[in-house]
C-alpha cells in the first residue's frame, strides 16, 4: 500500500484478514507500507484484496519465515536511535567489556570509549556460564552502574537479558536488549521481548543454522517488535585452534533473505585477541552493518574473556582502519578514532 | 562419612564448610553419606575435615563438574518412584505421543501403553517449535488432560517445562519434568527444577559438549535437586540422511564420567521410525539406563513428530526385543510385552 | 532375468545395452540375474527391453548410487570365501593389531587371535599418518611377515591399501584389502581395486556422508568389482571427549538403501579402549554384519594406536558377549570364545 | 646461519647433523640461512651445534609441524616465478573455469582473462568427482589444450594432480600443480610433489583442521618442495545454505603459525556465485595472500560447478574493488582491471 494510505482504508483491510482468522502486521517502509500476513494463510483468496482500491500488490511469501523476508519487505530495514541510524549506509560500533565488573571498571572503560567516539556501550550485567560456579555477573548492583554510566556519558546501552525474570529490569536500562546465542531458541524470551519497544540483539546460537537463526527473529517481529538486529558471533565445528569459527558466509545469505541489519562479533567468533582485528576488517568486507567488539582496559584482570578482548590503543587502531575500509564497500561511519 | 553417622556430627561439619565460605551439599547414597562441597574451595586445607571423627575420606574432585562426578559419588545413582526405580540394575521405558493433541488421543495412547506394561507416558503440552507458525502445544488445556489421563491409568507423567512461566503448573503433573535439547543451557530454567522435589529429565543440547551436559546438570544438583536423569537425544553434525546424529559414544562416556542415569531418546536421535528399533535396541546394547519412545496411535496425522513415531504394534515388538537383550547387559525390566 | 538365462539371451540384452552407448553390469545374485546399466540412461527406451523374453523386470534406479543399491539388487550381498561368508545371516568379526611391527608380535598376537577362533587377522605395512614424522609402517617388510603369518596360521589376511603403487604388492597377501577413511574419495585407487579380485573393505570417510560413502563403493562396483564391505569407523564433529563419534545412525540407513554388508570399527569409532565393548555391542544390536576390533597383545607399547587396543583377555570377553547376543537380532556367529 | 656462510661450512653443520641420525633440510630466506633437523631430534645436544663458529642460533620447535612453522623460519615465504610474486605485500589473483571443456572454451576464457591482466589461469583437467557418472574431466586432452593456451598467451597454468599415475604429465604443464581438498591426506601424492620443482598449491581438506593442513604441508617439504601455496576452500558444517562454510578464522591464524603463503577460494567455499565477490573481498581484508576465482564464459552451459563461477564482466567488477582495498591492508596488487 502507498505511505499516504489513510488510516480507515488500512483498518478495513486489516479487519478483512482477521475476519478470514489471520493476523495483519504493519510493517514499516520508507517508500511503502506493508501489511504482513501470518496464520493460516492458504484459504486467503488473493483476488479479494488485489481488488481493493488502496492495496497495491500482494505477494505470496513462499520462505517459513514471513515477516523477516525479503519478499515482505525488500528496502533494507533502518532503525533509528537519538538520530543515529543502525543499517543502511551506516556501519554501528557497539564496544566494551564482556562483564560489568565493577563501578570503576566500567566508567574507565566507558570514558575511553566515549573519547573515541562510540555511541553504543555494551557490558554484562547479567552472564550465562557453562559452569555454575564462575562468575555469573554482578546483576541488580551491574544494572545500577549501567544505569549511572549512562547518564554520565550519554552512550546508548547493549547489555543481555539472560531470562524472562529480569527483562523488566534489563529493558529500563537497556536501548538494545541482547538475547545471547543460547537463549536463541529461548521462544518464551524471544516473545516477550517482542512486545517491547527496545531494539533487540539477537545473536545467532552456535549450532544454529541461519533458517533457525531467521525463524527465531520472526518469533520477535510476529508480536510487534520489528527492531530487530541480527548478529553472528561464531558456530561450533570441529576446529579447535578458534574458540568458535565465525560464519562470515552467513552475512551475504542474510542481506539477501531478509531486510534485517546484522552485525558481527569477532571477538567471541574466533576467541583469540590478536585475531579480532582482521576478522574485523573482514565482517565490514563482506557486508556486515557493524560489528560488536570486546574492550577492556586490563584484559589479563578481566573476570570473563579477557582472552579475546581488544585495549583501547589496539581498538583505536581498528576503529581507524575500519574507517578506510568504510567508503570502498559504499558505507558511512561516524567519526570515530580521529575524534580521540 | 559412615550412613550412621549422628545429625550433629553432620552439622558440625557442613557448618564448618560454611564458615570457610563454601557451600555444603548432601548426596545420598547407599553405602556412605557424602558431603560435597562447591565454592572457593581451593581456600579449604584438607586435614582440617580428615582431622574430624566423623570423616572417613577427603578427596578433591579435579573435574570441572563436582556434585555429578564419580569422584564426589561412586556408586550408580538410583531413582525411586511409586516403588519403580530408575538407574542401577533397572531398564526403564518412557513412551507416548510427542504432543497432547486431544483428550481422546492421550486417553487412547495412554491405554494402549498401560495395556503393554508402560509406567512412564511421555506427552509435551508446551511444545517449543523453531516457527512462530507450528503447533506450540495445547499448553493449559494439555496439563488438565495429563491430570485426567493420570488418574485416569496411574501412569507417571513424563512433559517438558519449556519455560518458567509455566513450570508451577508444570510442576503439579510431571512426576518427571523435562527440559529440552533447545533449553540445556536455560540457566535459570536449570535453577529452578533444582529446587523442586521432582525428577528432572535433562535432555542434551543438539551442540552441546558431553562436558556441557554434566555441568548443566550440575546447575540443578547445585541447587539440591540430585534426581536428575540425563537424556542422549542426537547431536547436530554434518550427516543429512538423518534427523540428528544420535551419538551413543555419549552413553559409556558418562557412565564413566557421572554417576547419573542416563537413557536415550532414538526418536529424535534418528528421526525416521523405521530405523527407531535398531537404535533403541543398540543403545541398551552400550549401556544405557533406559529409553523414550515416540508412540502414536496414528503417525501419519500427528500434529508433530509423525515421521518418528512407532505404532502401538511396533512399539511392542521392540519392547519384547528389549526383554531379550536386558539380561545379556545384566539388567532387568519390568515385565512389558508379556502384559499386553 | 532368471538365474537359468541362457548364455546367449544375457549377451543379447547387454549388447542391445552396449549398442546405445551404455555400460551392462552383471550382478549375481541367488534368486535372480540383475543387469545394471550405467551411463546416459535416459536415451533407453524401457519397452525395448520389457518386451524381449528373458527379461523379467525393468527397474529405473532414482537414486544417485545405482549398483550399490537395494533398487538394483534387493538381496543382501553375501561374499563367500574359504567357506566362510561374510554378510546375511553371519556375523564376521576381524582383529589384530593396528600395525606389524615386528614378526615377532604379529606372530604372538595372531596365535592369540587364532586360539580365539578369529578367521580374519588385521594389521597395517603401510600407515597413512598426519604427520611425515610419525611411524609410517614397515612397508615391504611388513607384508613379508603377513605372508609368514598367514602361511603358519592359515588366517585371512585384512590390511590397507595406502596407495596404487603399493597395491600389487598388498593385493598378493590380502583377502581383503582395506581403502582407509582417507583415502575412500582417492578415486583412482578404487578404479584400481574395482579392478582386482579381492574383497575391498571400504571404510567411511571422517567427514563424508553416507551418500558419500556408496557413491565411492559405486565407484568399485562399477569397475566390476562387487566384493565391496562396507565400513562405519567414525565422523568427526565438535565432541572432544572420543576420538571420533562414532556413527551407528548409518548402519540402519545403509542396511535400507544398500545390498552391501558394512561392519563397524568401534576402535578408532570411539577410540578409548575401555570404551570399545559397549560400542561393539550397540553395533551388532543395531544391524552391521560385523566387527572390527583393534587387539594387541601390550597395548601400553604398541607403536600406533594403543590407547584404543584390548587386550586378546578383553577381547574374549567381549567375543562371548557377542555370541549371546547375535540370536537375538537373529545373527549367527562362528564359535570363538568357546574355542580357547 | 648467516646468509653468506661458505658453503663448507654448511656441509660441515649438515654431516653433523646426520651423524646423529636426522636430516638436514636448507631453508632459503632473505635475511638468514635456516636448517631445519627433522627426525630423533631428541637426541641431539644443543650446545654441539651452538658452539659451532657459523652457527648464529639453535632454536627448538615445540609445533608438531616444523618446516612450516615460523619458529622454525620467521620471515614470510615469498615464492617468486616468471617475476612474479606469490607472498609478502604480493596479492596473486587465479582464475578461470573449473574444468577444461574444450579448445574453443579455454582460449575464449584465456583472452578474456588475459586482457584483465591476469596472469595465472586455472582449469581442471582431471576432476575427481563423488560421483562415477559425473564429467571426469577431459584427462589428456585437456592438458593438449591447458599446453596450447599456456603457449598461446604466455600465462602461468594452475591445474591439479589427482594422482600420482597423472603427476607427470601434469608437472610439464603445470606452473602450480594443485592438491584438491579430496587429496590433502593422499600422502603418498603429497610425497611426490615433493620431490618436483613445480610450486604445489595445496588445498584444506573439507574436514581438515588448521593443524592438519600444515602437517600435510609438511609432507611436500619434508621432500624438499619448499615452494608450497595454502589454499582454505571451505569446510563441512551443519548448515545447508551454503555449499561449504569458507572458514576465513583460519587465515589469520595460519599467518601467525607458518610462514607459507595463504590464498582463498571463495568459489567452492560458499558456492554462490552472487556471493562470491563479498566473500572474496573480507578473504582480502582479514589477510590472505591472493585468491583463486572461478571464471566462466557461460556458467549456465559450464560442465561443472557453473552455478558458482562469474562471469568476466562480474569478475572485472571484482578485481575493481580488491585493487581498491589492496592498499588499506598494507597490499599491492599488479594493475589488473585498469588494463582491460
Amino acid at each position: 500500500m502507498k505511505l499516504d494510505t489513510p488510516r480507515d482504508s488500512i483498518e478495513k483491510v486489516k479487519n478483512k484478514i482477521s475476519e478470514r482468522n489471520c493476523i495483519p502486521h504493519e510493517i514499516p517502509g520508507a517508500s511503502k507500507l506493508g501489511i504482513g500476513i501470518t496464520g493460516p494463510t492458504n484459504l486467503l483468496i488473493e483476488e479479494e484484496f488485489q481488488t481493493m482500491d488502496c492495496v497495491e500488490e500482494v505477494i505470496r511469501v513462499t520462505k517459513p519465515y514471513k515477516l523477516v523476508s525479503r519478499e515482505m519487505k525488500n528496502e533494507d530495514t533502518i532503525i533509528e536511535i537519538n538520530n543515529l541510524k543502525i543499517g543502511g549506509k551506516q556501519l554501528s560500533i557497539i564496544a566494551g567489556p564482556c562483564s560489568v565488573e565493577s563501578r570503576q571498571q566500567l566508567f574507565d572503560i566507558a570514558g575511553e570509549l566515549k573519547e573515541l567516539g562510540i555511541k553504543f556501550l555494551r557490558a554484562g550485567a547479567y552472564k550465562p556460564r557453562s559452569s555454575p560456579y564462575s562468575f555469573q555477573g554482578l546483576k541488580e548492583k551491574g544494572i545500577e552502574f549501567l544505569l549511572d554510566v549512562k547518564k554520565e556519558f550519554n552512550m546508548m546501552i547493549v547489555t543481555e537479558a539472560k531470562d524472562t525474570k529480569s527483562l523488566p529490569l534489563i529493558s529500563e536500562v537497556a536501548d538494545i536488549i541482547q538475547i545471547g546465542a543460547r537463549n536463541m531458541q529461548n521462544f518464551s524470551l524471544l516473545e516477550e521481548v517482542g512486545q517491547l519497544k527496545n531494539i533487540v540483539l539477537l545473536k545467532r546460537g552456535l549450532a544454529a543454522t541461519i533458517e533457525e537463526l531467521l525463524m527465531s527473529a520472526e518469533y520477535i517481529l510476529s508480536q510487534g517488535n520489528f527492531n530487530v538486529i541480527l548478529c553472528e558471533r561464531g558456530i561450533r565445528t570441529f576446529e579447535t585452534m578458534t574458540r568458535n569459527t565465525l560464519d562470515l558466509n552467513a552475512i551475504p545469505i542474510i542481506k539477501k533473505q531478509s531486510h534485517l541489519p546484522i552485525i558481527v562479533d569477532p571477538s567471541h567468533g574466533i576467541g583469540i585477541w590478536d585475531k579480532v582485528h582482521p576478522m574485523a576488517m573482514a565482517a565490514i568486507a563482506c557486508g556486515a552493518d557493524g560489528l560488536m567488539i570486546e574492550v577492556h582496559n586490563h584484559p589479563d584482570k578481566a573476570l570473563s574473556d579477557g582472552y579475546q578482548s581488544l585495549t583501547p590503543k589496539n581498538f583505536k587502531i581498528l576503529l581507524e582502519k575500519i574507517e578506510q575500509l568504510a567508503p570502498i564497500v559504499d558505507r558511512k561511519i561516524a567519526s570515530y578514532a580521529s575524534v580521540g
